[in-house]
């Protein structure tokens, strides 16, 4: 289920009593989260000394404890545009404020379809040269939530039916897409693939999502 | 595709001049790890002023300076094991010493069953309140390919046939189980799901796996 593709009730986060961040905490916390993915990075790859690596553990530890001095209770969210689709800043796959995240930025084009170019780095790594497969997993459930969100028909996941055709390279251009090709009742139907830099497909996938039904009675 | 369940052809090893890690390195790497999972979550969820979160995010930038000074070419590998089961501690699931794994421990029952107990942060979170599916389609295909290798017959993910049959919350603990269900030929099928913590099933899981052809001839 993505955050992209969730027209979710409001009473969620009128419980969880989410804060809308400003222009400028926006911009300086996702520049926090793009040092933190840096950091990421360097933890995978390291080969410093171990009393380094120890030392600079503990210097992270501190780091922590000064942002935990004022923590919101759940990540914060931007907005919910006129189409209902909620911007996640949060989010592990598309999050500018999320480290975990690549972040993959999704593109909508006039036409219905939802793409995304993105090189993904070794943080990312299944078998040895490879993104995990559970990575592209991630990628294509976001790509065609948002895809059923652009055709009008924002829905939760319901189902994801993966084919792993080739295995993904990771630290080379790729690019993914999704298109919605069917809606029957509540449900609505997108195809999605992740092209490698070759042009081949690697991934591909059907996903099902499903409107949820609003239980503020709108 | 999974690294727990992939019997990769050991020529990716020689090509990618791997390091093997000491003991001590896997330990001081992990505690790094783990402390960076805690500056993870507090990116997601700080409220601190701006000019703080500026200020940290410089101090950031030095320490990733620092881990930098040496750096491997691809994350670190620590074995091998008698079932060709590659140990993959930078693993983006399961590596303790990857900070954007949850990270998920695997054991592996004598009835050939993966299972896994852990509990999600808000930095995988999807929809509010509840994990983001990708997440849990990560989850499910790395636990999945585990049982693979546990039924001694590895493979890399095929398929994935996914279905989720309701949110899976964030912040309580969950559960997982994969388990193998058929062998035919070089294709392995595994059943696996996510539990929650009223004992239903969130998201369930079909995967196949087909065991790699060697190359170097073995």
């Amino acid at each position: 289920m993505t955050g992209a593709g969730s027209a979710m009730p409001r009473v969620f986060f009128d419980d969880d009593e989410r804060h809308a961040l400003t222009g400028e905490q926006a911009l300086v916390l996702a520049e926090l989260a793009a040092s933190v993915r840096e950091l990421i990075a360097s933890v995978v790859l390291t080969d410093a000394e171990t009393a380094e690596v120890a030392a600079v553990a503990r210097e992270v530890d501190a780091l922590t404890r000064r942002l935990a001095v004022a923590r919101r209770t759940a990540p914060p969210v931007t907005e919910v545009d006129a189409s209902g689709v909620i911007r996640q800043p949060g989010s592990p796959v598309t999050g500018e404020l999320n480290p975990i995240a690549p972040p993959i930025v999704i593109s909508l084009s006039p036409d219905g379809a939802a793409r995304a170019e993105f090189t993904l780095s070794a943080v990312y790594e299944g078998p040895p040269g490879f993104v995990h497969g559970g990575v592209s997993a991630m990628i294509l459930d976001h790509l065609s939530g948002s895809a059923a969100a652009a055709n009008g028909t924002p829905g939760m996941t319901a189902g994801l039916d993966l084919r792993y055709r080739r295995p993904t390279p990771h630290g080379v251009p790729l690019s993914a897409e999704a298109r919605t090709v069917r809606v029957d009742g509540r449900k609505t139907f997108v195809e999605s693939r992740i092209i490698g830099p070759d042009g081949e497909v690697t991934t591909e996938a059907t996903g099902v999502f499903v409107m949820p039904v609003r239980v503020d009675g709108s």
